[in-house]
């Protein structure tokens, strides 16, 4: 067929190609976290590896590259335009890095990653500092390559890869202010807090009943069950596909808050992904805009409204019948349980509160790391002293919940680590525009109606896709570029208000 | 690296890529059937369908024919050439057949098995042969094309894809043979039963209660949990990778004996896999020998041994420990129960003893169908009688449970139906030959050592996979090719005897 646009339409075929041959990886990726059996492991590696050369082949096909350029000059629309800058900004991700520099990666971060996993609970800091050189050494090298790709800094190229358009800069802007208050707003929450009587809950609380829980908060949250499923993984995730997403929980019988405001993150994310819009799929534009913007769907779920003190009414109750009446579960009860802050070592274990400090320690440690400022051997006397200075505890000799807690470094992910807080940020100023355009959204959301929450973030995000850069969308949404004040305004308003 | 078996060597490696990226066509399409939501069918498919087109390509590269003769010349060893015969096999197999008519028939069976779903509850046979007309056309047109590339005819060329070696003058003399005298065995088992009085276990059967059962036989029987899973889907299967199988039932709380006999059919399936020859994974040689050799081992398991005198006292206390005492589970009771005859519409409801006239009918219907002996339209008045005659059964006007019954011919499987018979013969031959070499075998399962059975099985059949043809296969396991004897045998010492 003779069209206008020969060479976008040929992009547009090899990417919806990428796009089906990346459901089975999605798929496989999905199982092997959620039901493969141990002896399956060799075999699913090799299966995966395998799509994963042909698809990093079919992404650097020097093709694409003259394909590109053409289309350049083809008549396109809005949208073709948006989805051609996605397409270059894929290709020039996937061509800046050689094949044997591809393989020496995954070679580091896995050997790195399979010695941590008994490194960690053996506390040996040596023993993984000898594997994570090679991987930091690696990550600087893919980092030089990327920064002349881009004409980014080292850091920013890595962090690129997430956020695209977010520099050190700003994020040094953003951290730096949430820095200067943050310490002093944790100091006085916790005075105000230390007279609070807060009653736990007492288990067991059995899995089947906790699992219809997760369902039924997931039901009201909008997730589409026929469009997806919850199931059960070690490291909880939103996996899948946008047709099909997968997510996943974990249940630990002596606890129930883990899992219910874990899937109530994911629920975030994964509105986000069914409602990616259908008519795009298969393009680059289509997908969810960056990780900053997929965590603040997941926090505007777990942070804004689930602990929303509308919400949690609801919630109490959905509690008391499940697991049969408790004291704890009285709504004003489980507001402060939600609420609770204290700071700890660990960040998937932190609350909303202390959660940013966790972020600003591994960004304030990772950006000087990657820029060759310091070496492997620096981090954990700077992991103490910023726990210190931040959230005012002592970690020293503590490597096992300290720079060893995370899975990122030992598997090479450099500049992800900033997304979690500018996704609080970005959430936090959804809910402040939301208001603004509804001033009765609180009664609303307290009258049991979410819609309005669901149908602001379906029309400002999940429906945009990658249409806009993140800034244009913030400001479309909102108005303005990312502005920290909201963020700093909700958190005032929640634990001083 | 220089070898003195370039081309050898490079046909290894292309049949590694195709075993990898199989693994996940295989994992996808087992979720589908498990797990996957409505939703997600259409992406699913796309993704499946991008998947097979590419295998497609890379089983067809013409480089693969040159290779193969190349590599006949080179200096192999007898598992090598073993290996080539089924290289070569499977390439002839895959071109033997042009994209378009490949294509024809997808759409001809999609359509045709999609209708079905609706038409057969609704007993409608006019609108299906409606569909079903151009299925057959195309399955003849399919059927000259490997007729020539083999030099069989026509339906043994279907057949003997899934059971390479067997023809039509085989299965005439040993279905001709059975249907002398399987009308009247099964006359007189029931003449023999009618005095019998056998107890029907009492419902409901929780749902967890059979799982738990399922698994504890599953175990019993050797299937590794480490390397496979038992899940639900609406059609049980067994699927996944030898490295990872995955088995499906289903369960209804009114009956436990068909998702209990189903697993354990399946089981023997899983285990033949499970024990394929780990260092030949990857290449053809460590295929599965033929599927009426698969069927040997469901049924080894599942008519052999689960319904042994020696074994079905076991099961009967598992019942017990599962459900609670009854008096049907009493083992003389659930012998009774396992092997009561009962002649009836549904192929797969069908007990030992009345299964083969099933086979038979179908066989007999859609081996001259192929040849173009008889039209669909003829199928109505062929299936009644034939069912009248074998089974003594009136189906007159009902195609729901007759013709239609079964999804094999709405999806073009013609040459599929002997190897579930054959499967039997095989099954019977094989513990006739266990017998021979272990007289105390039957002693050996009484005294609940059920490893005689798995160590025979694993010598002489899993381990083999595809090194021999089927006749060399069976000579070396039994010392004959297949012969009916043994199963006549078999059923007339387990019911007459």
């Amino acid at each position: 067929m003779d069209t206008a646009t020969p060479a976008y339409d040929a992009l547009c075929a090899r990417h919806l190609r990428l796009h089906r041959l990346g459901h089975l990886q999605a798929i496989a990726g999905w199982d092997r976290a959620a039901w493969m059996p141990p002896k399956g492991s060799e075999a699913r590696a090799a299966a995966l590896a395998e799509l994963a050369a042909l698809l990093h082949g079919l992404r650097t096909d020097a093709a694409l590259g003259e394909l590109i350029a053409r289309a350049h000059d083809e008549p396109l629309s809005d949208l073709q335009r948006a989805n051609l800058r996605e397409m270059r900004r894929d290709w020039r991700l996937a061509t800046a890095l050689p094949s044997a520099l591809v393989q020496r990666r995954e070679l580091a971060t896995a050997r790195c990653e399979h010695a941590w996993r008994t490194q960690r609970p053996a506390n040996d800091w040596a023993g993984f500092v000898a594997n994570f050189r090679e991987v930091l050494a690696v990550a600087r090298e893919e980092a030089t390559l990327l920064a002349e790709a881009t004409g980014l800094s080292r850091y920013d190229a890595l962090m690129d890869r997430f956020e695209p358009g977010m520099t050190s800069a700003v994020v040094d802007r953003l951290f730096g202010e949430l820095r200067q208050w943050l310490p002093g707003l944790i100091q006085r929450v916790r005075e105000r807090q230390a007279g609070e009587r807060v009653r736990v809950p007492r288990g067991p609380f059995p899995l089947e009943a906790q699992r219809r829980l997760c369902e039924r908060v997931m039901r009201r949250l909008g997730f589409d069950f026929d469009a997806g499923r919850l199931d059960v993984s070690t490291h909880p995730f939103c996996g899948g596909v946008p047709e099909d997403v997968r997510i996943t929980t974990r249940f630990r019988d002596d606890d129930f808050l883990g899992s219910l405001m874990g899937t109530i993150h994911e629920t975030g994310h994964a509105r986000y992904e069914q409602n990616l819009p259908r008519e795009w799929l298969g393009q680059p534009v289509a997908w969810a805009r960056s990780m900053a913007i997929h965590e603040s769907q997941s926090l505007a779920f777990e942070m804004q409204l689930a602990v929303h003190p509308g919400f949690v009414p609801w919630l109490a109750q959905a509690l008391a019948e499940t697991f049969g009446a408790q004291d704890a579960f009285a709504p004003d009860n489980l507001q402060r349980l939600l609420t609770r802050v204290e700071p700890g070592r660990i960040r998937v274990d932190a609350d909303e509160l202390t959660y940013p400090a966790h972020v600003i320690v591994r960004y304030e440690i990772e950006r000087p790391l990657i820029e060759g400022e310091i070496e492997a051997d620096d981090i954990p006397a700077l992991w103490d002293a910023k726990m210190a200075e931040l959230l005012g505890i002592d970690t020293r000799g503590d490597f096992r919940d300290g720079p060893l807690q995370d899975v990122h470094w030992p598997e090479g992910l450099f500049g992800y680590f900033p997304c979690y807080t500018l996704g609080a940020m970005y959430a936090a100023q959804w809910f402040a525009a939301m208001r603004r355009e509804r001033p009765d959204l609180d009664a609303r959301i307290a009258a049991g109606d979410l819609q309005p929450v669901f149908d602001w973030l379906q029309r400002h995000v999940w429906s945009q896709a990658s249409f806009w850069p993140t800034d244009e969308l913030a400001r479309r949404a909102s108005g303005e570029a990312l502005n920290p004040a909201h963020y700093r305004a909700h958190l005032e308003a929640r634990y001083l208000g």
